[in-house]
């Protein structure tokens, strides 16, 4: 049991105040910004670069549009499209509020993927307007990263840049719900390792349906999981409820084949919790019912569903959070810069279940056996083999 | 008399080649990309500039807009905006086509203006799509650039972006048209002074009533230049006609007071010509036409309209072109980079004639009175006086 590997420990180098933040945002004044590839010293350079001689490279592209990927930052280029309704645990607060966290990302994507993406926050939260302004500047990118757009709007608005008549030739990728489904599921993997269970025996409860709990449990069931509750705020998602909405009928349809019917008090012999809720905390009857070796997953940011203090006082084993100053920090930055790195270099169009799996693959991979434990079941974002290896193992899914 | 002066030098260290560029090309894979500014090494670090620090900037921004220009990348981000209709004078070569070009000024901008400029090339050449896009996409940005858009249609987008019901809260500038006239200007002030003449008195015939044309007649106009006429393919622009669409006939209403009815070969006694036409050449005659002490711009790109044989033979004194292996390159790249920094700087609602102004006396006042000469009435691009000169000259125009 390692009930204590967990205490709170807020680490004095992760420690920060709302002044450093605003400072640090008020120095940058942009986390992102662009950088010039070639420098114009002479009248040649700017001849070669722009006019008249960039016009070269503008027919050769007028005759095959193809060749953007060859002559242009297409093929290197991620737009981060938002509409601010759902921005961290904030809610609606619009685009411009919504900036920093798309340039934290952007920061992210370069510096660990060496991607160049670029924020698109948008002034509308019509579904028909998003999905059209991102089929309007699609020419310039090479994938589209939605983020923190409402559900269930975003599902459908992921749906249609994907299939049908409004796909994109470039692949969509909806971190909320694809990028935190990998990471958990790479968790898993190595949870299961530690403890020594089955992914076809456990019994899983996912706690939130939003575009998190969604992903995770498609993303599980694909993957072979066979027991898999979720539940919203009014408990377990079932064919028996006549409230739910398109995306949840699919989840009712593709889990839950207990036909359990209680709330998640009720909820008993989970091996695994995953709690992706807004709604905040878990009952503790929750935790008291699950079945030893119990892995939590608590990923609401900043103040887990089950708290530490919780989760050691109900003896669980493995206990991960999505914060940087505990141990196991279930991050979707683990995945994001190393599966957009995959689906830009492989030339995707549509992301499948088989390369959500081997991105999660990969990333469990990046902690060695010899380090695995119940505190160590996710490598550190720091780790440069990431990124490498989420690429090879999308592209052997892929071949 | 300096005729000799434009004698033809393809200077040996402007040449290019086809394959050169395309090389260039293919191995920058785009010649802007994004720069993070803050280093990620620690977590400490990620909770500062990514979750959950970032949180603090959003909760500011949210309950106050104003500080996205604080806190975000909004106060120095500007979108080069195109449908790729009308570019360079290859035409309508649509959104990927166009992206060269784009990223040659991204990166002039940033080299020149310190300024973060990306390229949106948009999938519509609809104008209420294209006044839609900008709209939605404005969060970002503290300044827009439309470039290569085909006319008339560009202008009504201009004028939606800047006045009524869809005026954004940020500048529109529009390169073709303002930064061509500003550059025009600039170039005029000086070439009056080495030949003696004055605005007031001047006849100038302009050659084309696109963008350039079009924003070349109304600012020399506003500047105070009397005797103006403006001519299409058609002939002259003038309230006789009846076959104007509005936006010529608010030329015909400002310019040609004398009323001159004729076509360009019949033009008589210009003191100054400016040709800004993809129609091609000038006939012989206007240039036999003109009075002592011609002046003649011919900014058609990469061949002048009048060529500088043709102005070496019929006696030109100042020749200026579009072209950077000639002397008196009138080129925008002397405008954009400063009057954007200006914009952005300044925090400028809307572009007006007394800005477009203090531009051009800016750039012209580059040229020390001591090196100024038939052959040297523009400043070089690399001049780095221009960019802090713009910004103070505009200052003023403003306070």
């Amino acid at each position: 049991m390692a009930s204590d590997h967990y205490t709170v420990i807020l680490m004095a180098d992760t420690k920060w105040t709302k002044e450093e933040v605003l400072e640090l945002h008020r120095k940058l004044r942009g986390k992102v910004g662009i950088e010039g590839k070639s420098p114009i010293n002479t009248m040649k350079d700017l001849s070669l670069l722009y006019t008249p001689g960039v016009a070269d490279a503008c027919r050769e592209i007028a005759a095959n549009k193809e060749l953007a990927y060859e002559y242009t930052m297409k093929s290197n280029s991620v737009a981060i499209v938002t509409d601010g309704t759902r921005v961290l645990g904030l809610g609606n607060i619009g685009p411009e509020a919504a900036l920093p966290v798309m340039e934290g990302k952007a920061l992210i994507m370069k510096q660990f993927g060496n991607i160049n993406a670029f924020p698109i926050c948008l002034r509308t939260t019509d579904p028909d307007k998003i999905v059209e302004a991102v089929r309007h500047i699609e020419p310039v990118f090479g994938a589209i990263n939605l983020e923190d757009i409402e559900t269930p709007k975003v599902f459908d608005i992921e749906e249609r840049l994907t299939e049908g008549p409004d796909a994109l030739g470039i692949p969509v990728f909806h971190d909320d719900q694809h990028g935190t489904a990998i990471v958990v599921l790479a968790a898993l993997i190595n949870a299961l390792k530690v403890v020594g269970k089955n992914k076809e025996t456990i019994r899983v409860g996912v706690v939130g349906a939003g575009s998190a709990g969604h992903g995770i449990a498609k993303l599980l069931t694909a993957y072979g999981v066979k027991d898999l509750v979720v539940f919203d705020s009014k408990g377990a998602i079932t064919n028996l409820r006549t409230d739910l909405d398109l995306h949840k009928m699919e989840l009712a349809n593709i889990t839950n084949e207990g036909g359990f019917n209680g709330t998640i008090k009720e909820f008993q012999g989970a091996d695994v919790l995953i709690a992706a809720s807004k709604n905040g905390a878990v009952p503790h009857e929750t935790l008291q019912n699950m079945k030893n070796d119990k892995i939590v997953f608590s990923l609401s940011n900043p103040n887990p569903e089950i708290s530490p203090e919780d989760a050691q006082n109900f003896g669980v084993r493995i206990y991960a959070t999505g914060r940087s100053d505990l141990p196991n920090q279930v991050n979707n930055s683990l995945c994001f810069p190393g599966f957009l790195r995959a689906l830009l270099d492989l030339r995707v169009r549509k992301i499948t279940n088989k390369m959500k799996i081997a991105a999660a693959e990969a990333i469990s991979g990046c902690v060695a056996e010899e380090e695995l434990q119940e505190t160590k079941i996710v490598p550190e974002i720091f780790d440069t083999n990431i990124v490498p290896e989420i690429k090879r193992k999308v592209a052997s899914a892929i071949s």
